[in-house]
């Protein structure tokens, strides 16, 4: 292994992109606009000038970097296909071959921004030292990415750690973008918590200091608040995040066994009364034998994609 | 590799072994009875005396033997560590050591039984040719076993492919035999379909043909083959087992997402009727991504788990 790596995250607003040491120390990151015009045609172009102008402006020489990992929104193959990422304007392509050509001589990765995430968690982040582990993203959407032995789990068709997408409540009526009806995503996104904030206020007549927010302006964020301050329609919303994102890692749980679950994304920040609404359902309903697995928040936020990304270089084997 | 493997499937009550060449082909298989008494203290010591009795009768040399791969009902940890085998009186214990100071000089690789009759059907059953599979095990019980890139998924305690205990059902009243509520073994497991077929009797008037059965006696069996005659009852009861497992299905593609799902057990002979009742369910349930899995009957029956422990020595790399 050479003495540096290059992990880059692409995002649909921003592409975030870390130089590493081979061992796991970021030296420097920084961003560029993504450039979705034309399909997104000028994004990899783009990262290849950004990576090599910064390069050539310090002092390390091109001849010591390993290689380059991508990160990416959408579902990747085995082979660095990708199966489409509609924030990016990206169609199906080979994206490993294309991003070989932009960086000749060098070991090139890529793979699922989620899959991606949770392999930086275990790096360098709050799973650090553990071999298998399921972490999950929650933000607008949810990202689940899959670790077994340190590797990640791609699945046949790019479509393993779509965890978001399990169908955990038969009774919904509201479809998740996905098309189908119940999925995790619609209670335990950020966008999922806020629904749930919407009808239980609209169904209850309980005093709750959510009703003097605009409700059309709540965030997952005010709920948490509020839930911390006591507020009884807003601990009811939390339980119910709890109660199926609980269910969900039980499910998981009954496939890989994982030694830790890890929580990020910008729902993950409001802590450990997260952590204490999973845990509660989780160990009713996990398999006994799964029961014990530790459920943490993620350690590395936002830089767990450029970790992971710069991981899937250095712990390529 | 040598140029014979030993696989062995204990069962509560007989022990099943193979003789196999290390291409797969299966050259001799035998049984013994699985002496349960003193906390089954006996049972691997019988093991070893008919494994080479069986040899020095024929015309193999010991020394052209590569292994010896077992399969036990329990969870088995990465070390070998079974972790109690309730129906063979065992405790925890490393098998793994126990069996190689019997069998000195060779491979020895230990797994759980349903964990290894996933593998022999990959190896030499319906998912040959395949890598990532999911096989489900549908007797009395419900076991389960994830391959990923031609590996058993183990799990940090065992625990990995314990589908039958994915909690699909929060209404449920009844416990399981883990202890919880709502496990997909209550629907799915022939005590399941049968338990199902007489919730449904006793709640409706509707003619049936399973009405004319001892309803005490009434097997899975008897469910399929009315269904097939197009019983109302019946089809329902095989609708209820169609839509639990294409749900529990449909969890597990959302997180290692494979190429086919095996089933097999005693269930299974019940045919295409299973498929195409499960295959309704999954197909509406499961992630766009993943929709496509192959969805198939097993093909080597109660030879899967002497097959599987085969492989567990012929394909260890």
């Amino acid at each position: 292994m050479k003495k540096y790596c290059i992990g880059i995250d692409v995002g649909g607003t921003t592409v975030k992109i870390g130089l590493f040491e081979i061992n796991g120390k970021l030296m420097e990151k920084w961003e560029i606009p993504t450039r979705r015009e034309e399909n997104g045609k000028y994004i990899l172009n783009d990262i290849k000038q950004s990576v090599l102008e910064k390069i050539t402006h310090s002092d390390i020489d091109i001849s010591d970097v390993e290689g380059v990992g991508i990160g990416v929104p959408g579902s990747v193959t085995k082979d660095g296909t990708v199966l489409g990422c509609v924030n990016l304007g990206w169609g199906i392509f080979n994206l490993e071959s294309e991003v070989k050509e932009l960086f000749p001589n060098m070991t090139v990765k890529v793979g699922n921004d989620a899959n991606v995430a949770a392999l930086g968690e275990l790096w360098q982040g709050s799973a650090k030292g553990y071999l298998d582990a399921v972490m999950v993203t929650l933000g607008t959407g949810v990202g689940g990415g899959i670790i077994i032995g340190g590797k990640i789990v791609t699945g046949a068709t790019g479509g393993a750690g779509e965890i978001g997408h399990m169908p955990v409540n038969p009774n919904e009526t509201e479809h998740c973008n996905c098309g189908k009806q119940g999925c995790l995503e619609q209670y335990v996104s950020a966008t999922g918590i806020v629904r749930t904030a919407k009808i239980l206020l609209r169904e209850s007549d309980e005093k709750s200091a959510l009703r003097e927010y605009d409700i059309e302006k709540i965030t997952a964020k005010d709920v948490f608040d509020c839930a911390k301050a006591r507020d009884i329609i807003a601990t009811m919303v939390v339980s119910e995040f709890g109660y199926y994102l609980g269910t969900a890692f039980a499910h998981v749980a009954s496939v890989v066994n994982p030694e830790v679950f890890v929580i990020g994304g910008g729902v993950s920040k409001a802590g450990e009364i997260i952590i204490d609404a999973v845990e509660h359902y989780y160990r009713k309903l996990a398999f006994p034998a799964c029961k014990n697995a530790e459920i943490i928040l993620a350690g590395i936020g936002n830089d767990a994609g450029i970790y992971g990304a710069a991981a899937l270089v250095a712990e390529n084997d």
